[in-house]
């Protein structure tokens, strides 16, 4: 069982009474949801409005995977809450990054570069799956159509990513990277483009799919602790 | 239960006496073994003797990741048996592939480089995880250091890995990517370099504990398959 | 000066009426033409009917930067002229791969994958550059527009990039990684996309500034010969 | 010509009798007539305790390529300064970071891990060029031997590389990543491990062939500008 934060900005629901008909209770129970109905994760869900955000301590060390959603509100949150996750990721902890979190303080930070790009509401989407063999595409099709969402266009201002899984086509000419993983220190990082608060994307199943798959993968596999500072030769005897 | 076959040469054992002594019944014996006793695996073994090379449709049909030890005869694997390997791997078989089998057909068709390196035998080495969050490197120490065993030094002559997960410091003075990840197709495959067939080395815990990550790490994801050749547009109505 | 040769299968050209309004010396001279006006290449050319297809020692020898347009008639390049193609890029020399190349011997050999993709004629093309800090995108705008062009989709069967400087949006629906960079031994490998034969694409002013430009990236940089085999410990007095 | 600021945190020299025997005028002072040896570059050089740390925008705006090499007082650089440099990183400025330099902000920052690694002063380091085709390459032998150096171990906590050039062996025991590419936004970067200010590295004429290579190759290729924000459909008619 892997552990499961799910966080989520969780203002547009409360505010807008579009959002609020796509998800009464929140994007976040509709991700925890589909992650619950896995089986192979133990869900908790967190929001920017509680006390540290819901990033406290207690909350971050028992998270093996945090998944993130936030927008209009990236300013709001605190420093030392988004310190405490890198750290965990640096040591770790799996993040997966939905839609408008590429401009979290979060993910800016973890990716050194500004994370912008293009966009504009109401375009079609196409995701196509451009690594066949990937763990984050099992149980895909080739590609998955979204008939309203919202556009983002390249560039993608981020570095390098070590591999892209989805490429995604708009029907107003854009292309997009829309899956990409990122390691950083002993954390692996997801990004996925769907998710705009406008739309219903998180219900649909093959969106659910990719995001259940990515916290799979982003789960934390245990290899060695980082070992720096002053040390000994690893030579017996050298320097001696 | 992931299916595995492990493949040998399997003459070095039969014709030297310091070889044998290590591995009375085959390096495939003592791999095979490995693999078992870790219980996520069903476990078979194959050699280049059998018919076919023991690579028959039926045996690779029911292989999901192939471990292929070569060294003396790597011109005797027939060109069909490299070309059905090749096919599986494309299609998502797992491939590990183990010390001298870097000049094997099967690795050098799927790399289309080279794969030659500077070698001398009876040095000491010590690989150090260089990625600590790799899945490879699940319940290693930081380093694992072989009393002796054959030297490979740089340059290793592949293409760009996807990953390196170990470098190998030698006694001699020369350091090698020793654990090199690489997506072929929808197939994955590592290359390891240690186990030359003079010394015990698959028979060291941490050395089968690598064997044993990279064979579950090798493991088919299972994702779309890849639809190739002329294909009708994607967009409904489009060129008509 | 970097001293290139343009290679084309030079057949369409000679039969299709249509090719060769657009080509009527073929594809090569237009490309030639179109290095020769860069000012910093000392250029040939080189067809399949010419004895040894043109790729004779000597005209190796003295190439620095090879460019491989075919299509129709792959297997009858002999696998000896592959194979010497194959070496020199090994060796260090610069490869660019246009259009239909993706199924010549040369590429799949240097790959080591199927190297097929969707495909279908007639379809518009807008290439999006993605890495917009690639000498290949230099002097270029974001994208460029190609009116009509075949379509090539993915899934493109190439191992994992090394760069990805331009992805296509096709009006058909699909995607496509449209320009890619791969190191091979010492040697530079591009593959771009556009340059189907029915339509003039290698006219157009961008296909040709990047076709420049990636002819410069790829001439080789002269870094240290690759010395393998048994080799003397680098550690003076080790092993005595 | 390529214009270059050489940049120095210029402590070490003034106060330690052994750093100022090896550099009398400063360490930038021998880069940076290294540099200006080569003949290919406009240079000159700043320091911490000028004003601005010497970072200001006439300078930045004038520099293309950026050497950095900083040590004792990396928390003494304003955080503005930092901002500037990464600033002009990301639209296109080279950076090229020298030894100690994997600490100062500027790196940290265009990183997003925490770049630290192990260490030892008093070992023997030999570089190995691990990638024979790359232009940082260019000149060199296979390997550079240095007599005395620091030793700097894995993990070297930074984003897997886009390119890892050289591999060092110690006589310690230890291996280390010494020369990694990176590109962030439209910039390159290029760690340089070598160059402890006990020790006359920056003398040593292959070390100075690195430095001058890989300044050549930081050197901004001038590809598009990147548009972001909202935008119109590139689809002309589209959503109308």
């Amino acid at each position: 069982m892997v552990r499961v934060t799910v966080w989520n900005e969780y203002r547009h629901e409360r505010r807008d009474p579009v959002v609020r008909r796509h998800y009464p209770h929140g994007m976040h129970t509709v991700l925890a949801g589909a992650l619950a109905g896995d089986g192979g994760f133990e869900v908790t869900t967190a929001t920017l409005d509680e006390p540290g955000h819901g990033l406290v301590d207690e909350v971050l060390d028992a998270t093996e995977v945090l998944t993130w959603w936030g927008h209009a509100a990236h300013e709001e949150v605190a420093d030392e809450a988004v310190e405490r996750v890198r750290r965990r990721v640096l040591d770790g902890m799996g993040l997966v990054v939905l839609h408008s979190g590429h401009l979290s303080k979060v993910f800016r930070t973890l990716m050194g570069t500004r994370c912008m790009l293009k966009y504009r509401k109401g375009d079609r989407e196409r995701l196509w799956v451009v690594d066949h063999g990937h763990p984050i595409a099992a149980g895909l099709p080739e590609r998955i159509e979204l008939g309203v969402e919202e556009m983002y266009g390249e560039p993608f201002q981020i570095p390098p990513p070590d591999e892209v899984v989805f490429v995604s086509w708009f029907s107003g000419g854009e292309v997009f990277r829309s899956g990409c993983t990122f390691r950083r220190g002993r954390g692996r990082v997801f990004y996925f483009r769907p998710g705009d608060e406008q739309y219903p994307t998180y219900h649909h199943p093959l969106i659910q799919r990719v995001v259940v798959n990515a916290t799979r993968w982003a789960a934390p596999p245990h290899g060695p602790e980082e070992v720096v500072g002053r040390v000994a030769p690893a030579e017996a005897g050298h320097g001696r």
